[in-house]
């Protein structure tokens, strides 16, 4: 074979997956917004067989030969070819020890669990969903043997979503983090809530929807290439550099739901479409789920929530709601979409909280996977964990352990990544701090110079380098501290502390 | 080969083709409804690259062998796998003749089209649309000579859609057809129109969407299986009996234009979904054009335009829109959505105007494929054919030869099938009449009994029996002046001639 056409064969293989991604992005993007309620069979039928033809398609032996070859050449392969060799070998070793039967099965299954979810969810009944996410915890037990069979199953998930990442590590990251604001949260619990109460008057939906454009604007997100629609979880899906979709979930009673929803879906996109056009239809597009989170809670949360952002973007809110905010101050805003209180809802938690919102489903993917919980059980682990780390009871599943879609999907170890991604992001933003104006333009209501350093130290990347060297490109050497430190201080000066 | 072994690939390989089929439908359906504008370049690479993989996994020759063996056989079929392995044969040979790469190209054409067709029609300047029409009759041109080098290009497109139909057949059969009707479109001309100008008031979108979703009631369609979005140019799209979507396009101050859409495309999705689910994974899903035209204007102007349905949905009009409707009855109603006058737009003519609409395209498509008109010309041909057939002025290419989306989508020879459609529908309506009490059942709002009856006769057969034998199944020996003496009655009785 000559190393020409190894590099055309590397380049078809992954346009090929790019085209079954796309069809089955699409199949999925429908079901979860205008898609007939009861029609889930048959497309669990379509994306069975698509799963099955891309499987086949990638784990032969024709593939494995040339991955081969190509590792055998690396040296003198561009950058980007040798990371996509290096990557699909990784996968196709993987790959190979899954049987295509039970790749497959796994694909139907969490086609049908996500509909499962939907109404376990609606009715508030865990038992319902019990069933799935039984399957769901026994694939991926198995499954952990196959990506690495020398780890720990739940070690071996992990390392999936943020390579290098292990229970160790988050057990000392956790632990370090809780050390450092939980007697913050304390300490606010004996302070004087701000009130948030205008937050929850009737917004109406035209209204909001009209302020996700506004922030989609704001953002920088061209409508030509960036879509916005409407699902029960909020998500970002990229078919490519060029077409990114947001969902947002409008409540009429929560004006800052939706709101920090599409900034952190605006993120997201923000990202993927800044990843450059050389590594589209490649493997390459997407960095570490914990860099991924990076981008879309850096929007939400370090710009989002800043003081000069809600200044630059309250005028519009009023205008927007000039009855609901006619006696509301730019500060006031910030103080309420900054209210640091333990509560229910991981999506919906300040970013104070947050980090005990992760470590509850932690705690909780540790055991289920380690097999020291069982699927029966996490009702009443997950109410209890949240007693002890938040202090709130949980009323229902609907509110407790059935909130998130992300184990419907098939994932067991996404979570951590939240956290990491914000504590990177924390880091990212000290740098950018130490690089440029942050705030005087965000006040302005101006993130290009936002986007451009993120565009230039991360989006643009994609996955072209190993997570780590894109953090270490980005932040300088990791350091978590960075992170509790900027919490400290932040509900520090917020609550007068 | 055993005949077992045979007969589970045969069904594996049409598992696989539904599979690819709801892929790019997916991506279609994105496409035409909520995808952002600037998107079509990745997609038409996914879809190309789809496109190419489906081809592979049928093109091939174990595909062949297969279908040889069951062709030795096929009197040890039963008549569903027969009938699978005889269309599949069909296809088989036919795309063997395209080359792999035409066919990758024209799928990428086709997407391309659509795109370039909406903008064209938007600014009303054919210009734009005009090379990528000359590629795509080129590729038609030549797509012929695959699908049947014996045949006239045009006969071996027509043939696609209705099997059994050529220019011979259609000259003749319009010829009949416009001698029967002109004269009465010049009578009414002398007479006095009834007014509809009430149609054309301000009818809110908002009000409009409950209307479709009470006609999508009466007409018996569960919203669990049937969706329904918007599109600029109305369609239904199936991806199996269970999911089948139908699309409308809402206009402020044109009622009747959405509410006959909803009915057309609900009698297309009635048929999709009325197909056995023995035939689900199949080719034989669908039948041929003809018949499928038959099912949708079969609701649309059989029953949607008679006057005991107009009477039965005439309260909830009535509710809807109160203020719109206060002095109309329902009888002036029925005359006004029933009023003969040549117009420009085909989707919104008339039931006896509307044969013009498709013999101006037929003439158009005839001489287009058979080289005897360049592409350039279209826009001038198709404005003098409207002025020869119908007396109209066509203003700009918008509301003349830009109007429909057949050609960007690659359909020549598809118009026909509306005409032969609506004169099949004639002769059902004649027998379903001898068979049971249509109009005391629709008067009642009841369309349960009509909808028996079609599925019984006509769409649980799919394409189960050649298209032939299921318009003898459901008419009797076809007779085109059924539908002529309906037509001639019908406008008759409406304007007293």
């Amino acid at each position: 074979m000559e190393l020409q056409e190894a590099l055309a064969r590397l380049s078809e293989l992954q346009r090929k997956q790019y085209a079954y991604n796309a069809a089955s992005s699409a199949l999925f993007l429908d079901s979860v917004t205008v898609a007939p309620r009861d029609t889930a069979e048959g497309r669990g039928v379509a994306l069975g067989i698509l799963a099955g033809e891309q499987h086949k398609l990638f784990a032969n032996e024709e593939v494995g030969k040339l991955l081969d070859f190509l590792a055998e050449r690396k040296e003198e392969l561009p950058l980007s070819q040798r990371r996509q060799a290096e990557e699909l070998k990784r996968s196709y070793d993987q790959l190979r020890r899954i049987p295509a039967e039970e790749y497959m099965a796994y694909t139907m299954l969490t086609n049908e669990a996500s509909d499962v979810w939907h109404r376990a969810k609606e009715r508030s009944d865990f038992s319902l969903f019990q069933p799935v996410l039984e399957k769901l915890v026994a694939f991926n037990q198995k499954f952990a043997g196959y990506y690495d069979s020398t780890k720990a199953p739940y070690d071996a998930l992990l390392n999936e979503y943020e390579r290098g990442t292990d229970m160790a590590y988050l057990d000392k990251f956790f632990a370090a983090l809780r050390e450092r604001i939980v007697p913050v949260i304390r300490a606010i619990g004996e302070k004087e809530q701000p009130d948030d109460s205008f937050l929850h008057q009737c917004y109406p939906i035209e209204g909001q929807k009209k302020l996700s454009d506004y922030l989609m604007e704001v953002m920088g997100l061209d409508r030509a290439h960036c879509g916005i629609g409407e699902t029960e979880h909020p998500f970002t899906l990229d078919f490519n550099n060029k077409d990114v979709r947001i969902t947002t979930n409008y409540d009429e009673h929560n004006l800052s739901f939706s709101m920090y929803s599409v900034i952190h879906e605006g993120g997201h996109a923000r990202h993927a479409l800044g990843v450059s056009d050389e590594l589209q239809y490649t493997c390459l597009t997407g960095a570490s789920m914990g860099v991924c989170e990076s981008q879309s809670r850096f929007y939400e949360n370090y710009i989002g929530r800043s003081l000069p952002f809600v200044e630059a973007v309250f005028p519009k809110l009023r205008e927007l709601f000039p009855e609901q905010l006619k006696n509301v101050t730019a500060e006031q805003f910030y103080r309420a979409v900054n209210k640091a209180q333990p509560s229910l809802i991981r999506t919906e938690a300040d970013e104070l909280t947050y980090p005990l919102h992760i470590m509850v489903r932690y705690e909780i993917e540790k055991q289920l996977i380690g097999g020291t919980l069982a699927v029966k059980d996490v009702p009443e682990t997950w109410n209890r964990l949240y007693k002890e780390y938040l202090g709130v009871d949980v009323p229902d599943d609907r509110r407790g352990c059935l909130q998130d879609s992300h184990w419907s999907g098939g994932s067991f170890g996404y979570f951590p990544s939240y956290a990491l991604g914000s504590a990177y992001g924390a880091q990212m933003l000290r740098n950018m701090e130490a690089d440029m104006d942050v705030w005087g333009s965000v006040g302005r209501g101006d993130l290009s110079g936002v986007t451009a350093w993120l565009r230039e130290k991360v989006q643009r990347y994609g996955g072209l380098l190993e997570p780590a060297d894109l953090v270490e490109n980005a932040c300088g050497a990791f350091d978590q501290s960075v992170y509790a430190d900027y919490l400290v201080e932040k509900y520090s000066a917020l609550y007068g502390l």
